[in-house]
């Protein structure tokens, strides 16, 4: 509808830049600023030139003059051209001047043969037709405001959206009016800390990813690692810490050591926060849709919503590229964050948003969720079968969720187990990549396998070569 | 003609002007404004409200949402509806009942009842239909990596798109290595300052965005004014600011005053660049598309794409809820950029720049532009037939180009013409407000109208609002 005019507009052909002088013959001069046009490239082979009466418009010339300058450079071989193609420049109008060849773009290194990297979800799996369904659905039904420019806060409907999709997969309690909308859980948190909302210092997980640390301590941010159990992370020694303000925390599923946060220990974790006023959980739950064998466990931040900051994406459940991403904000924080990130909308696309809120209301995040599930715990099972199979001295540790695994090395072995994989071309971290620098328990050697990123096709290859970087039985 | 364009606007009652929040279910926002404007008067007793389908066309709304808003409404008593006669207010509306109102969402400021505010195209006229079209091919044609963590320097497919488009319609000299796709033109501008590639002193123009020098005074940049006369910037003045080693510059269309750079003051620019090693020109080309009366004035970065930063965006030209902008860099300078932004991309939609390369190489970009380009060149006749005949002893300056026009107030009337504009509900900033703090020039008095704002069915309304908030002659 706001678009019918594309249809009956004329239908004109590209946007071209000429500088004409202002002496001298009209058609001459275009034709000279033509072939400069070709020969440097600004026109390349195959492109069409306007028609004659846009181009005679643009620069204030008559028709003819454009259509006698046209004729001249077809004649000289400069363009060609075709009934009910237009006028095009020739497939071989000019060669390109020494130095104008596209370079190619800066170093971006060869991906492993065999990528086992964490972080990632099977990209092939993105539900391109899905999506593009809700996204016409979407912003056919937008409000022409939808495309001015947006409200800091995110879109309304994305946030209604959240707050229910949330509150029932995930049990966070909200509205959509403490939701902020961002372009993932960096910007969250550069949001919370970067724009001093929050300052630390911040309790964080003894193992987790490095990238977290890079933001926050570019951020000036002091932080404190807590141990980490077969409970899950330390919240009970959070008293001892007087100086912690806030404590980050992965309660649905450790990362990277994959265990689940003990209901003791996310007592302790709110209780702490309760017990003096200011002090925050911020709760990472990053992969919180995908648990295999159960339930998934709850969002802690059911537990308090006014002393728990909630965050969340689409980074694992359909891509990282959509940048896109939410905070789930006790009350009194909403105006600050807000402030920080601006009134109007800088960083987060308004078409995905949109296209967001539809896929979720009209089910499909829940069917593409269901589905993934699936082939993530199959891709798990296969893992864990070969790894029975060919290293049954090798554990995994965690609980069956999320896109990746950690598998347990024999202690002093994971140095060698990693040089093993670079020989191999298996892309992989070790354990210790996830440690914090100033962790005081002692390391603990392994590999992080995300089994998620390789496609379908190369999974069972990556497999086998993983079995042959890892040690021998003792 | 444009006087009785207005006038017959008026008659029928079209100048219903609603601001919807950017909040919550639309019909419970436009029930809301409905009752706000009963209440204060309005929409006084008796008087007929406009068709739904004129005010759900108004208002970028569907229409049974509106028919809906004035049912619950006459249910509430404030309107009655009678066949033959139309909805109409009641003519003894009842007093709203408590805790009829929806709850608020935090702090959205009403807007103004005539938005003529620069810096916004109009809503109404996003593609949405060749939009989805380029996004559907893009999507259904990309390869699953696409979907995987983008690259920081954004999608090979964009950059090679901008590169061709760019180098045919803006006379920009790059190829695709030189291009890092951004959030938009502040996105740009803190990757530079903030990531420290550059460090200032920046010489600025003397009026400027403040937004801009937010985002720079955020960063520590030192800024220095440079003056504007009827040449445009004083570039030349730049050889006596030895501290200076930047300059940002609007070479297109001057922002806000409107002149384009004269060729000597590019020039001196340029010159001034290649007089010292480091020495950088930043062209912001906001809206160098949109020229009505001739060719556009080709980029500066032509001249020495090694001395010149290009900025560009969608945000004029689409929409500013897309989130996509560009930088040409000197090839020197897009290694230091990435290490800023980051090496995957953690900022901006994969879907949305792999629709807008599919957008400009299908010729989509090219056609909206030209139609964009008819639009609000009408827009800005309007605009000045209307001062001719209302308030001729009122000036535009500036040329012909752009979202946003110029006009010139007698010395001492700006003040008194924008609380005339706030009594009557027009939105827009005086010239004033965009002037450097430590500019040094004289200080002249103006309003700058953003006529690219309003939905066409409110323009008339709003410039008919204009002339009486305009000093009378003297």
């Amino acid at each position: 509808m706001a678009d019918s005019w594309v249809n009956s507009a004329e239908r004109t052909g590209a946007d071209l830049h000429l500088e004409l002088p202002a002496e001298g013959p009209r058609r001459a001069a275009l034709a000279e600023a033509l072939r400069a046009a070709v020969r440097d490239g600004r026109l390349p082979p195959g492109v069409r030139l306007p028609p004659y009466r846009s181009l005679a418009a643009d620069l204030g010339l008559a028709r003819n003059t454009v259509a006698d300058a046209y004729a001249e450079l077809v004649a000289e071989g400069w363009l060609t051209a075709r009934q009910g193609s237009g006028t095009r420049v020739a497939e071989r109008a000019a060669a390109p001047a020494p130095g104008r060849r596209p370079k190619p773009g800066p170093a971006v290194p060869a991906g492993p043969l065999h990528a086992l990297q964490q972080g990632q979800p099977d990209a092939g799996s993105f539900p391109r037709t899905a999506w593009l369904a809700a996204t016409r659905k979407a912003l056919l039904a937008a409000p022409n405001d939808a495309f001015g420019p947006g409200h800091g806060q995110g879109r309304p409907e994305l946030r209604a959206a959240l707050a229910e999709y949330l509150g029932r997969a995930r049990g966070v309690r909200t509205d959509p009016s403490r939701i902020v909308v961002c372009a993932g859980f960096g910007h969250g948190m550069r949001l919370l800390y970067e724009g001093r909302v929050l300052r630390g210092p911040l309790g964080v997980e003894e193992y987790g990813l490095p990238y977290h640390l890079d933001v926050l301590h570019a951020a000036k941010v002091t932080t404190v690692p807590l141990p980490i159990d077969e409970r899950g992370a330390r919240t009970d020694d959070l008293r001892e810490l007087p100086a912690v303000r806030e404590v980050l925390l992965t309660p649905a599923h450790q990362f990277p050591t994959g265990g689940p946060l003990h209901p003791d220990r996310r007592s302790a974790a709110v209780d702490w926060a309760r017990g003096a006023p200011g002090r925050l959980v911020l709760e990472d739950d990053y992969d919180g849709e995908f648990r295999y064998d159960r339930q998934p466990v709850g969002a802690l931040q059911g537990l308090d919503p006014d002393r728990v900051v909630y965050l969340g994406s689409v980074s694992k459940s359909l891509s990282p590229g959509l940048r896109l991403g939410w905070m789930v904000l006790p009350e009194e924080l909403v105006e600050p964050v807000l402030a920080v990130k601006g009134r109007r909308e800088l960083w987060v696309s308004v078409p995905d948003q949109l296209s967001l809120a539809e896929f979720i209301t009209g089910g499909g995040y829940d069917r593409h969720l269901r589905k993934m599930r699936q082939r993530y715990r199959a891709r798990r099972d296969q893992l864990t079968a070969v790894l029975a199979e060919h290293a049954p001295h090798i554990g995994i540790t965690g609980v069956a969720a999320g896109l990746h695994a950690v598998l347990r090395l024999p202690p002093g072995t994971e140095r060698s187990a990693l040089k093993a994989a670079a020989w191999h071309g298996v892309g992989l971290d070790g354990l210790s990549f996830f440690r914090h620098p100033a962790a005081t328990a002692p390391s603990a050697d392994g590999l992080v396998i995300g089994y998620a990123t390789p496609p379908d096709s190369a999974y069972p290859a990556a497999l086998s070569a993983l079995t042959r970087i890892l040690p021998p039985p003792p």
